[in-house]
Parts: structure tokens; C-alpha cells; sequence
């Protein structure tokens, strides 16, 4: 079975939704499945930061590309690949698709602002591109896929453009009529609650992805009696790094030597089981 | 000034050893030059770990450079480039100079042993070349560099391999005679005597790097007044990443949102200003 | 000397045209420095076309930036890197002079149509973005970079999106007025007249760089004479490569051998000369 | 059906040995495609030469894998990636496998020379590794693919390294014996008579891969019914360009035009039909 068919499974089997974990590294991928969750989410805000650069599209599709490709061959989850805007206009969605397809992405996950984009979460401008735009964008990804099972998921802005929840609907309403897998609907509300009334007024029309980043209090079991199929927690494993490392740095640096920190950060060995060095090793004449 | 000159008047002078960290990737350069630490090691344990795959020479140099290559646009810091054995032989080591001196790294670091290179701390086969033959890969290493400020350091396993001290001075020797700019003498006891005990031989004859990972104790205070110019703190946050992404992807899974992660890993916003989004914002129209 | 002060005085010296070919590899670069030419022009047509995609934005910035590294690191020549529009909007132009001066790149060519561009010669769509922001991304270009020798070339397009000479005076004269250190005439006439139309009103502002590509009677010392500081030669290598491939590869199958070839295609030893074999093997102990 | 599925079937189905040329990039894949030819050969001596180094194992698995990967996806036809001696020893042919199949290669080539291998054309060393190591490394490649269709081909260089005939049976026996899928019998004769004996003593046992570079006076119909399989024009390509590059950046500096060339090499609407620009195009809303 390939990954695309395994996350369809997942979404269909309807266990509850799918949980999904940011990351942008192989360790990343690595630790969400050791941990648990059954999908990765490789997050352009992520591979982003782990460049040391704004979530701006400044990055290439090779870029995301080279770090999806990564995720995916570092564990046996389905990787949903965050592929901004499709990385410019309709030609660019399709060569999109045709690259991440070859590379065993399971789905890919494009949306409905002006290219290039800039993070959701960020106080700046936030663009929709027309509606005809991206349906068309939509149509000419999904024609181009040829392995069936491979998803397009639609992310629409709206809420987070400020244009209303009519215009959330409308849209997602158009990129189901367009071909689209799922919905992802964004959000950087501090409540749930507009999430949840997109669902409400959505009915379960096509699954519905959603990223609880400003709305963290609300659980993925509520969630998905809301309506939602795939929960993802795209960016705390980064910013549990940022904050880990910059501990061990300062501390280190205050100590002059990491006596302090053994016991409490991971083991030489447990790196060396993550990069399943035994098993490597064992290949050795 | 060039990083190479910078890393040279950094050893020479003279206020302790340069504090340098471990990292991988871009995050991880801005994260070290932010806490405080004057040099960055692009660690290959880290790199082939962000890959999900072992120390064990598997990712060639390209993949090694790449991320060498981020790390170092990503801070001001000069980087030290684990380069492992050179990639291979001495014309791998000659394309290695050329390569990573083209990408404006200070300094590269290879080693003693027998391509492909398996983790020093693995509990495993350690096989050291003949002196001749490394003395060559140096020699040529430093007659192909353009910048002289440029370092190529030569790092010892022969404590490692279980060679004994005498093979460690030996072999030292015989790379400062053959034009290194530095040793690096590699232990993995769990003090710090035979370090400090090369040190003592050594007498400062060129400057010496130390790798305090198993022998975690020793101060760089300590480490810098028997003779240590640099101190490198090589993995400490790679672990420290384990073990925090750990600990939020299993609070996640188990309370199935981040509620009680946040507060205590980095905010969005934090992540946005080590991205320097509002800089890079500041460039639009 | 850095490449860009050697493209400088290229220019500055005044003995004719730099005649530049371009190239989309290291082994164009080599065979262009051979054949005496005076600079490359790593060239977004041929590297879209040696990756079988159309010159439309479809490759990122660090597939072209790659090409590119290698062609600069291959020969002695400077680069003038074809960079379409800057790979999106200003910042994404900041972003390019970042990584294309950190590779040693002398000069970066962007040109004022709308991302994703579509090749030229396309009988295509070709629309030209605002003076105002392209002249914005000039300046945000300019102001990125850090060594004062490297150039940022601002190519109008309003001859090829006939919009008319005017309009290509007036967009060079607010090109120059931004900062940029030559302006790209591009033209697709059968014929150089208005080339050198331009050039007579241009009066030699500021360094004009042309690709006579369909007016290719034009002579570099009569586009000298009329202005022109670069003449690039932008695809004929590439176009000798596609004739000269598929002869051989027809003449292989017909003939079952490739015998009638041999001694019309450069020989096995001729291949290593190129590579410098002998060099690099002289380097062995 | 898979590309290796495919490629297995032109093997089996005996209408003639499968012609294959050598190619480094994706127009030359699509040329290859175009003339004819029913297989790629990703060629190691053309991909260091397109990178203008010595096909002396500088550049890493990744540059090898990147310029396969663009060659599988520019055309329809399976490709042969020549992966010297699999990167270094069994763990990196294991990883070499892994990679190369999840790119959808459809074979990879590894031979039986020390790392890192030179070229088999250079007047240079040429030494084998002892046959345990090298049967051991074809075990843990066959035991590491995951699509029984993926090919393993053995090349010895036997005869290229002066060992001699029985020297050459006696390894390609054993190769067998560990699993390759097929041998590739190397010679640099200046006649196919060594190669035709060794078929002769063969007996078809698995089909045999020639690669008639040398002895390029026997037929693709000869080689075949001496027992050949697979023929590699392997780097004819190559030389096809650089005697076409070099011709006409010679005439253009001679001339200062591109005039005299005009008709004789590729238009550039040709260019277009090869990057299928008007299939691309045609997405466009």
C-alpha cells in the first residue's frame, strides 16, 4: 500500500482524526512516529526557521522538496507536505504535484494567497488570490497526479485575510467543486470557535484539516466529533527545540562544561538508536 | 575580515578557548550566536542525525556542505566543518577544501581513520590509516587552500582507537609537521585525564581542540588552562532536541492539544524574530 | 581580485564588447574559457531546458544558484547569473543577492516581467510589473549587497512585450535612477535596429548589455561600436548540443556502433583533459 | 508498470540487446528518448564532466542521485544509473539502494573497484577489492531493495585492471552467485574479442551489459547474438558536445556572430518542443 493510500485509510477508517506533527528534519519524523502520531506535516514554517529564514517564500520548491523527501524516507508515516501556494501560478501546482508525487508524498496541501506568501500568524498582508484563480490552480493539480490516491488538500486564508466566514464557505465550497481531497481551514483566532462553525456549516462535505495553533486549548477528540479528519500540530516540536536548545546553550555557556544538563537531555546511545546505527552496522561483513 | 581570519584571532587571543556549539542546521547556528558562543561545529553525528541516519559516512559531501553552507549564512559566526575523513581520499580531501573554502567556512576538521568513518563514541570497529598516509591528505588539504587564513584541523582517533598516547603524540607530531593549522585530540573516557595528559605533552606546540562530550565535567575554564584553544560542545543540543520534542509530542498525543505545553516552549513570535521576519518585512515597498 | 572587480574592469577597459557565452554547466563554463571567451552567462533557458522543463519559473532559486556555483567554480570566468525576475517579489530579490554574492557570482541579471516569467522568444504572454516596483526591487537589491563590485543588471523586457521604445527609455532611465550598475536591451527583432535605436538614445548612461539571439548578423564590433559593453551569446551552445547529440545518438542506432563517429566527436582523452584529470591525479601520494 | 518492470521486459522479451545511451542530464534523456534509444545510462564519467571534475569519486552520492532523478523524470524510459563502486562500502551500496530506488531508478550499476574508483579509461591504478567484499556488498544491496523488479547489475573491472579472463569468469560467478541481477563485463580493448570470449565462457548465465567505448567497431546485431543484453553507448553524447560546443564558440568569436551557425544547430522553437513548453503553457487558465 502506498503512503497516499495509507493516510486515505486513515482518514476513512474514521478512528478520530488523524494527528499530524510539524517537523522539517528526518529526526523530526523520526520522533513523531517513535511518539505516536500517524502522519507528518512538513511545515514551510519549519523547514523555513531551520534555515534561519522568514516563512516568506523564499525558499525554492527544491528546498521543501529536498526536506519533504527527507521526512518521508525517515519513517513509515504518510507525509502531508506544506507546499504554500503551490510555489507561484498553475504551471508551478503542476510541477509541484508531478515532484512531490515521484518522491512518495502522500499529499500535498496548497493555498489560496498571492504568491509569495507570507505566515499566517504574522501581523502583515494577507492576500487571497481570486476564487477562478485557484479552482483553476486546484483543476490543473489534481489532473496532473497519476497515482489516484494521491491528495490535494485546498487551504483557504479566508479567516485569516479577515474575509468573513461567507467567504470561507464560498471558497472551499468552489475548491470542492474544483477536485480538491479536503479542506484545511486556517484560523488565528484565540478560540476554537470559528473553526468550529466552518465545520458546522461545512457538514462533512469533503474532510477538514485543521491547525490549532492560537486555539490550542481545544482537543483533538473535540475536534473531530466537530467534524475535523486530520488535526495538526505544526510547530510546537520547533519551538520545543528553540526553547531546549537555547536552555542547554545558556546553560552550558553560564557552566562551562554540560555536567548540569546529563540526565536530562537524550543520551549519546538514544541518538545512535533514533539513526538505528545497530541495524546499519549489522549489514557489516 | 574573512571568518577564517576572525576564528584565527578568536584562538589567538588569548581570552580562553573558543566556546563553539554543535549544530545542524540554520536554527541551531542562530540559537548558539543568540546564547552566546563565539564559533558553530557542523557536526556530522548532528547532520547525519537530521537525516535519520547513521555517523557512518552514508550522506556524501554535498549533503554535509549544504547544511555547513546554512548554518554559516545564518549567523556571523565562524564555522568549523566536521568533515569527517575528508569524504575520502586525498583528492576527496583537496575537492572538500576546495569546496567548503568557496562557501566562505573557516575551518574544516578531518580525521585519522579509514573511510567510511563510524561514530567515535560507537562501540565499534575504530581503524586508524597509516600516518604516511594522512600526513599526505594534510599536505595536500593546505596546498590546496587559497585563503591562508583558512584551518584545516587534524584530529586524532588514536585515543579512540585504542592506540594508546604515544600513537597520539606521534601521530599529533607528524600532522603539525605536515602543515596542520590545529589538532584535535579525540577521547571518549569519562574524565579528562588523558586529554589533559596530551596537553601536557603536547605543550602547546599548535593550538589543541577538544571534544568534551564523555568527559563532561571539565570546564572549559579548566580545560582552556591546560591548554585547550578550542572547546567544542558538539551534541549537547541535538539531545536536548530529542528530548524536548519528545516530552511535547507524548503532553500532545496524551492530551490530544498543546495547552499545557504553551508558556513553556517558544512562542510563534520568538520564532518569527530568530527569523528576522520583521527585517526581511522591512524590505517591501 | 574578485570576479566582480574583474567583470568591472572587463567593462571599464573598454577593448570591445565582454563577449560572454552562455552556458547551463561546469563543462559549458570550461568550454567557453577555452574557446576565449571573457565571461559566462549561466543562463535560465539552458538550465531549465538541460532539466527537460520550460524556462517559466518552474525551477526554484537554488536549482538555478546551483548551476550557476558550478559553472563560477569550474572556470576562471566571471558569472553573470540570468536570475529572471529576482524568483518572486524584493524580497525575494534580497534574498537572491544574498546567495548568489556568498557563491562568488559577479553579476545577477533580473528583468521587469511578471513572476512566474515565460521565456522571450515564447509567443506568450509577456507583461511587464509597475516601474514603481521594479525599480523598489532595484533598490532593495542594491542595498542587499556587501561587496560594492557585484552588479545587479536590470533587463527590460518592453521591447519583447511591445511596449515600445519609449517606454524601454523610460524604464531604463528609472532602472538607472535605482541603482542598477547596467541595463539588459532584450530584444526578439529579425533585425538590430532597434537595439542600436535604443542604444543611440541610451548614450551610454550607464553599461548595455544585448543577446542578440534573433538578430544574430549582428556583430559584436558593430554592437560595440554602437554601445553595447556585454554581447551575450545566450543559447548556441546549448542549440549545438541538441543537433550535435541527436546526430550522434541517430548515426549510433542506424549504424549499430558508433565507428562513423569517431574522430568527428572529441575523444575519450580530450573528456579528460577537460575534467583535468592529470591534475587531480598528480595530487595522489 | 514500473520503469524497472519495464526494463526487465526489454531484457527478457529478446528482440536484440537493449540500446542505451549515456546521458547526465534531463535533455539529454529526452534526446535519447527522441533518437530512439530504449534506455538511459546515467554515466558517472558524463556527470563528473558536466560538473567539470575527474570521474575520480569526488562528487557524492547526492550529485550522482540528483542528476538520475532529473533524467527518470524528463523522459519515459527506464535509466541504468552507473553508481561506481556504490559509494563506499556495503552500508553506503545499502543506502545507494534505498535512495536510487525510491527515485524511481529503474537499475543501478556498482563494480567491483577499491573507493574511490577512477575512471577505467585513465592510463591510472585500476584495483579490484577482494570478491568476498564485493559478493558481500551485492548481498546487502539485493537485501536491501524493496521492488524485486529493481536491478543490481555487477560490473567487474577485471579485465580493465589486467587481472585477466579467468580472473573475470571466476568473479562474475560469484556475483552471480550473490544475487546480481545481471554483469556488466568492462573492457577498454581496442577490439570485442576479449569481451565476445568472455560471453563465449559465460553461456548466457545472466544477461551480460557491454559498454563498447574502445572497441566501437561491433555492432549493437553482433554484440547481441555473441550474447550481450544491454549496449551503453555510454558517453558518445558527451563527446558530441563538446566537439559541437567547442565548434561553435570558436566560430562565433571568430565571426562575432552567430550568423555561420544558423541552420546547422537547433532553432530555438526546437528548444521549446524539447522543454514541451506548449504542453506546460496549455495549463495556463
Amino acid at each position: 500500500m502506498t503512503k497516499a493510500a495509507h493516510l486515505r485509510r486513515l482518514i476513512e477508517e474514521g478512528r478520530g482524526p488523524v494527528l499530524t506533527a510539524g517537523a522539517h528534519d528526518g529526526l523530526g519524523a523520526v520522533l513523531a512516529e517513535r511518539a505516536g502520531y500517524r502522519a507528518i506535516w512538513a511545515s514551510g514554517l519549519e523547514i523555513s526557521a531551520a534555515h534561519a529564514l522568514p516563512d516568506a517564500g523564499l525558499l525554492g520548491i527544491s528546498d521543501y522538496l529536498a526536506a519533504a523527501r527527507i521526512m518521508n524516507q525517515a519513517c513509515g508515516l504518510p507525509v502531508i507536505a506544506d507546499c504554500d501556494t503551490g510555489f507561484g501560478n498553475e504551471l508551478n501546482a503542476a510541477y509541484t504535484v508531478q515532484q512531490y508525487e515521484a518522491a512518495g508524498i502522500a499529499a500535498i496541501c496548497i493555498e489560496d494567497k498571492v504568491f509569495p506568501k507570507v505566515n499566517s500568524f504574522a501581523d502583515h498582508r494577507q492576500m487571497l488570490v481570486p476564487i477562478a484563480e485557484f479552482t483553476h490552480k486546484i483543476r490543473v493539480a489534481k489532473a496532473t497526479q497519476t497515482d489516484p490516491d494521491f491528495m490535494v488538500i485546498a487551504r483557504t486564508e479566508s479567516l485569516i485575510a479577515g474575509s468573513g466566514m461567507d467567504e470561507a464557505l464560498r471558497r472551499a465550497h468552489a475548491y470542492a467543486d474544483a477536485g480538491a481531497d479536503a479542506i484545511l481551514i486556517h484560523s488565528k483566532a484565540k478560540t476554537h470557535y470559528e473553526v468550529e462553525e466552518f465545520m458546522g456549516y461545512w457538514a462533512g462535505r469533503l474532510p477538514v484539516v485543521i491547525v490549532p495553533t492560537t486555539y490550542y486549548e481545544w482537543t483533538a477528540r473535540d475536534a473531530g466529533r466537530a467534524g475535523a479528519s486530520i488535526v495538526i500540530h505544526a510547530n510546537q516540536g520547533l519551538r520545543a527545540t528553540v526553547s531546549a536548545v537555547t536552555s542547554a546553550f545558556t546553560m552550558m555557556l553560564n557552566d562551562g562544561c554540560s555536567s548540569s544538563l546529563e540526565g536530562h537531555i537524550a543520551s549519546v546511545k538514544e541518538i545512535f538508536e533514533l539513526q538505528r546505527m545497530d541495524q546499519w552496522l549489522e549489514l557489516e561483513a
